[in-house]
């Protein structure tokens, strides 16, 4: 046996996405990752910056019109572009996530965290996104694109989200 | 030379999205992999769930909208929220699939299981899309995220799609 | 210590997305793996081949209706449906861009490929997109997914954009 097999085991994850229900894939995996004992991190790049800003993690919404497979299946696209629509879809997936003792955002995050997941903001988009330090959540930390890869290189699993 | 160099390879994908032009990449990296003598295995999850459902896999549309650069390019947004709009894309993809001989993506799932694709539903989802054991498509098995994650980490790709 | 750790990193990406944002993040991963001297290849398929043609690349656009969390925030989906919508939404992100001292895309892949990133146009969706050698820029390689999953397997990275 080699040194590789008595190492903890990590996963890398980038959060690119700021819809609700792009929001829980990477802190459902990261979450259960850390609670098997691995190491995990969440780099949140681009519209992801949106899940881990104060002002903003509570407005989360899902897109009605870009997913035709989304919650509200018998909605035409026309009805889809009604300014009620998104808030809908939004509404529906947050009492499916509710009926499923799946936690809300906001905890999810506290969660995370209480488990030594470590949130990255990219540093990059945070100036193209105008996005502050000041503007994150408390424990989220600041990294470049060259921080991640170094990150996911000796990770076990990488995943873009 | 270790024996790692003639354990089989393994790719471990997650297929999230139900649109119809997401399920493709999945089904054929998984099952490039598999012809290749590769172990293979696709997760679906959130609306990918949609895929390996026996009553929605035949209705997997296009979101003509989402995706300026998606089959309809000269289509401006207004007319893409037409209720017809998404139903021409759905239709102009399945045309292009079908003169680049590409199956149907019924045939194309009997095609990867016939080849050995491993197809798990996400246990976790399932609960909050609502959907049942019944309603999967047969040979899929249901696997929750933890269990994926010891999958992929001794995958040599794992994708999120 | 072993062969391994002299070895190049490598990090294989695929880009399947062909809007205005989406075209950011495997540039930005790929050239910044190659600054820090990994060999880095980018995978283009389905809407991400619009990418590297050469008459697509300069009219990628941001879906203002598909991103709630898009560059405009205040804009209500219906207002998000009327034709200009994607448009002014282009222009914000290509402004932020701009602010943010990032190259636009057809700059960026240059740059790319003077690092010596490798870019290549998927074979199988070329042919579903009707995209013909003569439509890529210079420099793009055409490859399949098997060469792909060969290339890739190698990599200490590899992520699904």
């Amino acid at each position: 046996m080699t040194a590789n097999d008595t190492k903890r085991k990590r996963i890398a994850l980038i959060a690119s996405k700021g819809t609700l229900d792009a929001a829980y894939p990477p802190l459902i995996l990261a979450t259960t990752a850390a609670s098997l004992g691995w190491e995990a991190g969440v780099f949140f790049t681009f519209f992801g910056l949106d899940i881990i800003q104060e002002d903003r993690v509570e407005k989360l919404k899902v897109a009605s019109l870009a997913n035709p497979a989304g919650p509200v299946h018998f909605m035409p696209n026309l009805l889809g572009a009604l300014p009620g629509a998104t808030k809908a879809a939004t509404a529906m997936m947050k009492k499916w996530m509710d009926d499923a003792n799946i936690p809300p955002v906001t905890e999810f995050i506290d969660m995370a965290q209480g488990l030594g997941v470590q949130f990255f903001a990219c540093s990059t988009t945070m100036g193209v996104m105008g996005v502050k330090e000041d503007d994150l959540i408390k424990g989220a930390d600041i990294a470049g694109a060259a921080a991640f890869l170094d990150y996911a290189s000796t990770a076990d699993v990488q995943l873009f989200v």
